[in-house]
């Protein structure tokens, strides 16, 4: 289908407001989350973790929890084997410090007893003797040779010689002649930046109950954006096979990229294994701060030339990421992601991975992204300023487009940034006056998009209803966009389908939710797999009206006889074939498995005024609104929602969120009173504009739109706040003392 | 393929004895059961049973109960709609009584509180105004004009005139000149019988746990032997969508049949619905006697004439099946079944379906056959015992056989009978020698073995391991059967394959588990999806070879080049081509789905030696030896169990189980103490011997095995006591009282 059929393409559900099959359990407290599944002669686990950033372990004494009433196992490092591969051990070590804590909240013994109480008893019970090392939290410091060594003989890949052992990979991506782009410039600004680590902050903890039987069996419940993918890790491991793990995702509350791998399920298994029983485990918020995976802090250094009219003549990016204690996952996503909303002749990123005495990070919605762009976008509205350019139309002169070959490889297809800037530009919003201490800010957003394994089934009831089976935890919405996918190809109303997320027995491997892929990735196979449907009830038409399967088409949820035989035989409706279905053939299903690709970049504009207190360094976030383009948007709802949330969160790391260690490495406030983040109250209504450039790569020109709303705040913030303030930020969060600090306050 | 070439056909893991999947669960206590569901905020429901045989009920009031704290909900009928089909009607009328209590046990209000004694005390409050009435509980009187009516104006399907409003049906089969068949006979043997009801005395007691939405979303966790079943059954009653109601089977403690229907769950539903909570409701001990589906109470006569060389000449049967205070589903199966182990050429049954008040009968091991083949194998053993002949000498003579007329209408296509028999007459226990007060039995058996509606997915993981989906509770060892012709297709291990229970909204829908369908119906469907995932399979070794998929064979677990490729390629194994499915296209699976026939059916030949007491009328059986064609025995254990178990219900429904019921028509033994099933301690050990008579209906020659081995015991035991006592029995169960009785004593 060519983009102008799309665009002509009337949708008959797709893009109804429909409502949310989640919706009712949720707020009636009926939907079942992690914490609470059950099972019969359960026992509850609990984690002991090191009060060191940094320790040698001289010896774990159990002895005297093991002899506890009540205390059915107790798990060590020395439970588990050591996986053969590097990746598998570093997800394990992380789950169970081996040898060395390697940061404040890492595991080191877990329980097993009946209750709660007799768990933590148990705890204290245990004797842990520590050897205190050394540490270093800071990604500027860890990097310096001479910095405590966090791991020592790690792989450094691309690493140049003389930086710390704490430096695993170097990464560098772009094209051109970067001197002879800045030699064209008539204004190069350089500026560095540095942002803090921040935490997803989802509202449930990770929870799960482990049930493992003596003949190698296991059974594992919990929250999770991917319980394939908790399989692989868990059975890895483990050392199990697949097929003998079932893993069932429980109701969600919120992931962000958070639960995208394991931290309490293997030592759950684990605990499970020895105790012979199952074993629950829930996190507290201390340990969800603690030892889970918060996203990056980093440092970076931005370089970028421009004539006066405007034209980005080269750009260079150098960019740190602090990523725990294990080698960072998201520096090559953030060093590619940094320039890719300009069309750019010179351009080139440098990324470092860098570990420090700190949990191990973990994806944090469009991962590495938000700190790369917020740099970038900061110099070029320095830029703007100084020439006293308009910022919309900046972008737009330098604004990647079909055909720009982006900064990190890939040449573009169609893309939605140009439509985006314009309606931004076109926006009342862009041009509401401001006050005294008032400024505006602007920053583009990206992000790749993912697509990846996907598994569907479709199921027609006989009575004329349907079930669909996916795979993936539904963290914004995937429930309702599938079925109304699924009901414009059918044509029956979305009301008759139920989606449901199906565990790792019953439906073959789902990569994670993550990378925005499941409106287009399981919607993609949810279309296809509809279509294989289709394609059996015309065949069970046309078995019944004795002609060839060829001659019969599916039009408004009917067969309908075709060609040489239409109007021969009345219409027969998905519910009348599916109700004689047994008399035909049997049950009439329609499957479809895939690694998708295809998935289609997603860019938006974030336009923000806020207002700045002189005397309390208080940022107001006056008026937000999110331009972005979502290909098609499915379920408006959930992807004004997806754009809303992507904001705010985006606000919170701009003002207020940041990892707070203290000289001994302790991380000082882990608790949502003194880890701040956006409520209701701090915000006004979050204004969104949905543009819809399809994305050819999807029937229905979906692209994903969960991340890259988090992307364009952290700028946008910054930009307002720098021009409200009348001084240039470059560091956040950008909180009241920062900011009076800046403004020569204390 | 021919049935020479199914016999030569030599399988590599199929016929194994493997480890039984759900065996360590089972024994340790970890399988979850019906009971062992839990929900947070859950409520408990109980149930307030009638105390009268037949009432009408006045009026309810629950207006006490409902002011209890800690009471949610309390159901009555008027809380449910009237279905518009009878069918519905019924199945809902029997969980709740509409107007009348039809029979001691009869549901007419439930409760659902906080807590168990909360429920209990809630019960007693409820206050219900009965008017009793006359009532009738025998199949003989209540077939007599001016018997009490159960139910009035109820279809009468091909009823004469002159019978009371409790007969609901009439059948006949049968085929040839009876008259001219007796006119040949030397001696016409005419006897009557009687045998009482039965319960399937399965340990685990129907439980479920619902959870209805304000937005009409519903789940249920039950115990049953057929989610799907239950699914349409309580939508139906709910008035609710299929795809709103997700069905999930929990392990199962036995079903036999009784498990085939819904007694709890609309009323869970209900309770769940009405109070906005989950609601989990376990019948005790007492419920399931009194008010889920016991088996038949039958009346009978039989008339068969033979010549003296032992040739049948013709045959005939009245069967009174009584079926409780709903029409009985039971009546067909047992009429068509009578006579169908013989080759007749005059042969006519008739089957009458009698309700009166006692529970609504419900499918107990091959519903029907036992009584009717009981009455029929007496009488051709007293015709032998008349002539001296041989009884397998008699049955072999007329036995049915390839190409016989069936007595009930089929031709049989190639059948088991004479191997079975000739196995009998070969085995030593045919020829061991007896004591005094010895005696033994013989009889035939038969079944008619289901297909049906089946679903099946089959899963390739990516560490070449499999998971299979299939919708069929098991209840007799499926998951092993169906992982072992799975891994015999893909010619993986059994151990590396995992198959699953799917719930209703995971899979497509799938006919109950009963009529022995499911080693024959979904093993044929895994079959076929092991081969759809073969298929795929070799496309991607040809994607990876670049060459055609038609030039890849598939051979012992791996793909092969054949043909003009032949021997350029090493064979890509399963797992490896699973590990690079993600670069070949994304992930691996077969589905299939289908309406199964061509089952096969079964038959069986019990031998049974027994030592009769003359002082106490006591019965001990001392040899038991089951010949039964299993088609292919998958899994040998499992095929042997079957047997074993329904020789041993066989027994306890011969010698010992009865419902009793009092003048007031109360059930006088609800209870393990008084309802006497026999334990291992009563028993010798079961001997076994499978045939394999390939069932040209199946890719391996299955049929079915669980239901024909309860049809022999009740004929092969009486026909036993009999030579033992040397006078003819002809009521069941020969308890203690009633062979004293036959003796002349008290």
């Amino acid at each position: 289908m060519s983009l102008d059929e799309y665009r002509k393409r009337e949708f008959k559900q797709v893009g109804t407001r429909v409502r949310r099959p989640d919706g009712v359990d949720k707020v009636t407290g009926r939907a079942m989350y992690g914490a609470d599944a059950t099972a019969p002669g359960m026992l509850w686990g609990r984690i002991l973790r090191s009060p060191h950033a940094h320790a040698r372990i001289r010896s774990i004494d159990v002895s005297a929890a093991l002899a506890l009433k009540g205390v059915k196992a107790v798990v060590t490092a020395e439970d588990f084997g050591v996986p053969e591969d590097d990746f598998t051990r570093d997800v394990q070590d992380n789950c169970m410090a081996r040898g060395r804590a390697l940061y404040d909240g890492h595991a080191v013994a877990a329980v097993a007893a009946v209750d709660q109480a007799t768990a933590r008893a148990a705890l204290k019970l245990i004797k842990v003797d520590y050897e205190i090392l050394p540490h270093v939290t800071d990604v500027d410091a860890a990097m310096q040779p001479g910095a405590p060594v966090v791991q020592e003989g790690r792989v450094q890949e691309n690493v140049p010689k003389g930086f710390s052992d704490n430096v695993t990979a170097h990464f560098e991506f772009g094209h051109g002649d970067l001197d002879a782009g800045f030699a064209k410039a008539d204004k190069i600004v350089e500026r560095s930046f540095k942002t803090a680590a921040t935490h997803q902050g989802y509202i449930e903890p990770h929870a799960c109950l482990a049930s493992v039987t003596s003949d190698g069996k296991a059974d594992l419940w919990c929250c999770t954006q991917g319980h394939f993918y908790v399989r692989t890790l868990c059975a890895g491991i483990l050392g199990m096979e697949a097929s003998q793990l079932r893993v069932t995702a429980s109701e969600i509350g919120g992931g962000f990229g958070g639960k995208t791998t394991v931290f309490i399920e293997p030592v759950a298994l684990m605990l499970s294994k020895k105790a012979g029983r199952p074993v629950k485990l829930v996190m507290s918020r201390d340990e969800v701060f603690r030892a889970t995976g918060p996203t990056v802090s980093s440092s970076s250094d931005i370089k970028i030339g421009m004539t006066k009219d405007g034209r980005i003549t080269a750009a260079e990016a150098t960019l740190r990421y602090q990523g725990g204690a294990f080698p960072c996952g998201t520096t090559e996503f953030g060093t590619q992601a940094a320039f890719a909303a300009y069309d750019l002749d010179a351009v080139r990123t440098y990324g470092w991975s860098v570990m420090t005495n700190r949990p191990k990070e973990a994806a944090y919605r469009a991962p590495g992204a938000p700190v790369a762009i917020y740099a970038v976008e900061s110099v070029v509205d320095e830029l703007c300023q100084h020439f006293g350019l308009d910022p919309l139309d900046v972008r737009l002169k330098n604004a990647a487009r079909k055909g720009t070959k982006s900064s990190y490889g890939p040449t573009f297809p169609d893309i939605g940034l140009v439509a985006t800037l314009e309606a931004a530009r076109a926006h009342p919003h862009y041009k509401a006056p401001l006050g005294p201490n008032q400024g505006r800010g602007l920053s583009c957003g990206f992000w790749f998009n993912f697509g990846g394994n996907t598994c569907v089934s479709l199921n027609v009831n006989t009575d004329g209803t349907v079930g669909i089976t996916e795979g993936n935890p539904d963290i914004g919405g995937s429930r309702a966009s599938i079925s109304l996918m699924a009901a414009e190809e059918l044509g029956i109303p979305y009301d008759n389908i139920r989606t449901i997320v199906a565990d790792t027995s019953s439906l073959g491997y789902n990569d994670v939710t993550d990378g925005s892929r499941v409106t287009f990735a399981v919607g993609l196979a949810t279309i296809k797999a509809a279509r294989d449907a289709v394609r059996k009830m015309c065949a069970r038409a046309a078995k019944i009206w004795g002609i060839d399967e060829e001659a019969v088409q599916w039009k408004d949820g009917a067969a309908v006889p075709a060609g040489p035989n239409a109007g021969k035989f009345p219409p027969m409706t998905l519910a009348e074939i599916a109700a004689v279905s047994a008399e035909t053939g049997g049950p009439i299903a329609g499957h479809y498995e895939v690694n998708a690709d295809g998935a289609g970049v997603s860019f938006g504009v974030h336009l923000c005024d806020v207002e700045v207190d002189r005397e309390t360094g208080a940022t107001k976030v006056l008026r937000y609104t999110v331009f972005q383009d979502a290909g098609k948007a499915v379920h408006p709802d959930y992807v004004e929602g997806q754009m809303q949330g992507g904001a705010v969160q985006g606000i919170g790391w701009a003002l207020n969120e940041e990892y707070i260690y203290g000289e001994d490495g302790r991380l000082q406030n882990p608790t949502f009173l003194d880890y701040r983040v956006p409520v209701a109250s701090d915000l006004p209504m979050i204004e969104t504009v949905i543009l819809e450039i399809p994305n050819p790569g999807h029937p229905y020109g979906v692209r994903g739109v969960g991340e890259t709303g988090i992307v364009p705040p952290l700028a946008a913030l910054s930009n307002a706040v720098s021009h409200a303030i009348g001084l240039r930020m470059s560091e956040l969060p950008m909180s009241p003392p920062r900011i009076l600090k800046a403004l020569g306050g204390s």
